[in-house]
């Protein structure tokens, strides 16, 4: 298929209609960017996160997990720099009363003129960004006239309020990561687990950020489930770690069936850098909305315990018995959203494919690990619903399967390989006497035929990543 | 051992101590009654939502699962009646300035002194709690004076803001419970899913509480995950399901090894049920600070999905077209904490041994399935650890394996037996000629010989519910 073909609305599309997302509280005409995962998409969220553990957790000799609470002490937050600094810059149009992020409005001016910035946006002071809009003359994109407020700070952290009172005193907040979790708890790993440096925490966990402009169905949302490793290493080994874990990640998005000409890599610029970080680079896929970042990899050097250490007042140095020496240990971040490795897998695994005879067929070429539904199984008739109910029972204490009596076998083919299930069993009259079923392929489409009682060992190493 | 024996101070220090638990936010004091799960505590809390997912949604037939958002439009909590009367009486000594639940004081009160209620405090108005609290002269609990503000409701759900301004258009709640986002997603998962009535919707997810006495290490907290499925039948089916789901979750239950002496089943009696609830019962487990609500059963009838229907104006019902009726399903929900059941495995697993000569050890019973750690892997010096790590290397991609090559290998028996793995592996000289290693069993402590090219197939149904 022409990669022009798969469109953000036909995917969109087949997610709603099909059970993977559905708007947030779709009757009551939603709530501004959230999102439901229906019946396939909980099983291809959990299958991510599944194969995220199982390569960074179980199968690592140096890794372990934890799982934080989303509601830390607030001076966690005075810590990391996210009251201080974890703000977009808004402004209003004083004539429409829209409200922009000024950086936006000056990177989207720049693109639409071309010119080329001298350095980040992201980087100016908000009278910088001022002055250019005032130099420049940008207009307010919606109104078109020239009457801004001035630029404030707006914090992206959601706040609530823990106890009776709605007071300062009792004011917390929704983590905006799941990384300080693990900061927090450096020492408690580290005592409990009698890792030696260099070992990683790594933790699966909701966040949130109170985004100006989230969108892109669920590319950019306010509320997300992050999968983070902070990688504990000696403060000269970190560029050497970081390189490792780069190439690890890339590893990873291989074995799950990304395509190289979807994924891009792209180090950041030193002067594009955050002040505490050594070196970043983001892995970018090519979704059908252009490229768009899809894991940070950062050395974020030894800041993190430093600032901890330094608010906390607590020690957070380790202490190396063979070499005896005490010291802050540098951390290598790789940061993935999994509604962001949910739609990109969703992406790249769409296909519509021309079968002959002009008919075409939708088909999501998972992964067999990430596939929601493992293996579908489908008598023949329903008459014969008694012996697949049976192979049913058996392999659904394994698999994730679904059991369909309905319509023509065709059809029901059709649906299995719209929903990404690569594995279907045809029940048949045969089967009755001979004791067999077919097994047929999603991508191949061929058939083969296996003995019942041999299915287990049929599938064991079908599904392994 | 004894019950008196297994205390919470020693399950505490133990879940402390070796990485079940640890207090949120710790090097910065905690804040109130938040837990951050560590090494062993995140693997238990994921194999604990895997067996539940296992049992209520892959093996069963009706069942499906959806992920929803926690943020929801507040229509949601409107139709619920959360907005409305989700809240605690509280009142404050005007004295002392201390804060309390009126009925809480109602209920210590009239259990201290052998008083017998005539109803449950629960279905009190505010004025009836007042005049009891009066009329019975009963004083601050921390002052001992006479001398309340009035009571006055406070709501239970946690609050934020949307968007940019902290205005009441921008409010939202944190989600109190799972279940809602079930009822506002029942069409889109119908028309998905293609299910008939009878099925059932499961969820697994963070849930919030702003409770005012949270306490018992993680059994009252206010941030909390739910294991919660709401079953959908015909409306005059509705109590046989209550009877069968109640019987599964016991059954359940009981497959995770819990004990018949530690369970009991409480049917709500019928002046205690919410008004729309025909039935309810709430299976309690013998905490070692006493018997506490574990699992909660209801017959919640028709009325959320009336409620939604009524508030969103989206028609709620589901056609039946074999009997060509329409109706609105009633709902089954036996709801489950996660951090519930996880203390109860924890307190029900603890044990201290008597294992002769004096010797005691300290020994967690888990179930295999829930097992943070299967197989402990033990090179019996530290020149055998290249083969052990090969047997690490390939069972790790199935199981979350520990390899332990410090210490005598009878403390690191025990250290495994504290943290309750079933299996352990020896590796010692002997496994470099004749390819075998010793299994060792954490429960009886028995070993035996096993070739180490059969170790998969050994293991293959050593772990399944």
């Amino acid at each position: 298929m022409e990669n022009s073909a798969k469109t953000m609305e036909k995917i969109i599309a087949l997610a709603k209609g099909r059970g993977f997302v559905h708007p947030g509280s779709e009757i009551y005409g939603g709530l501004a960017n959230t999102w439901d995962y229906g019946i396939l998409g909980v099983e291809l969220k959990n299958n991510i996160k599944k194969a995220w553990w199982q390569k960074f957790v179980q199968e690592s000799p140096t890794n372990v997990g934890v799982d934080c609470a989303i509601l830390m002490n607030p001076q966690t937050w005075v810590a990391s720099g996210h009251i201080g600094s974890f703000s977009d810059p808004l402004m209003d149009c004083k004539e429409c009363h829209e409200r922009f992020r000024a950086d936006k409005i000056i990177e989207d001016y720049a693109a639409e003129n071309g010119i080329t910035l001298e350095s980040s946006v992201d980087g100016w002071s908000q009278e910088q960004m001022k002055a250019y809009i005032e130099e420049n003359n940008i207009p307010c994109p919606t109104c078109g006239k020239h009457n801004f407020t001035d630029i404030r700070q707006f914090n992206l952290m959601f706040k609530t309020f823990q106890g009776v009172t709605e007071d300062a005193k009792n004011t917390v907040y929704l983590r905006p990561e799941t990384a300080q979790g693990i900061f927090v708890n450096f020492k408690n790993v580290q005592r409990t687990s009698r890792k030696k440096i260099p070992f990683g925490i790594c933790q699966v966990g909701k966040s949130f950020r109170n985004e100006i402009t989230p969108g892109n169905f669920i590319f950019r949302v306010r509320e997300f489930e992050q999968m983070e490793m902070e990688f504990f290493c000696e403060p000269d080994t970190d560029l050497e770690w970081f390189a490792y874990w780069k190439q690890f990640c890339i590893d990873f998005l291989k074995s799950l069936g990304m395509k190289e000409e979807e994924m891009r890599v792209r180090d950041h610029d030193p002067e594009e850098l955050s002040f505490y970080s050594k070196a970043t680079t983001d892995i970018e896929f090519l979704f059908p909305f252009g490229w768009g970042e899809l894991w940070g990899i950062a050395d974020r050097t030894d800041y993190d315990l430093t600032q901890h250490q330094n608010v906390s007042g607590e020690d957070m140095t380790y202490f190396d018995d063979e070499k005896r020496v005490k010291y802050l240990p540098f951390v290598i971040e790789p940061s993935l959203g999994v509604e962001r490795l949910f739609l990109a897998m969703l992406c790249g695994a769409y296909d519509e494919e021309e079968i002959g005879e002009g008919d075409v067929r939708t088909v999501l070429h998972f992964h067999p690990a990430l596939a929601p539904v493992k293996i579908g199984i489908l008598p023949l008739s329903k008459k014969l619903n008694e012996g697949a109910e049976k192979i049913y029972a058996q392999l659904s204490k394994k698999y994730n399967c679904e059991f369909d009596d309905r319509g023509n076998i065709g059809k029901r083919y059709r649906r299995q390989d719209e929903i990404g299930t690569p594995f279907c069993i045809t029940y048949d009259f045969d089967s009755e006497t001979d004791g067999k079923v077919t097994v047929r392929f999603r991508d191949s489409m061929e058939q083969e035929r296996v003995a019942i009682d041999e299915l287990e060992t049929y599938f064991a190493d079908k599904f392994t990543l």
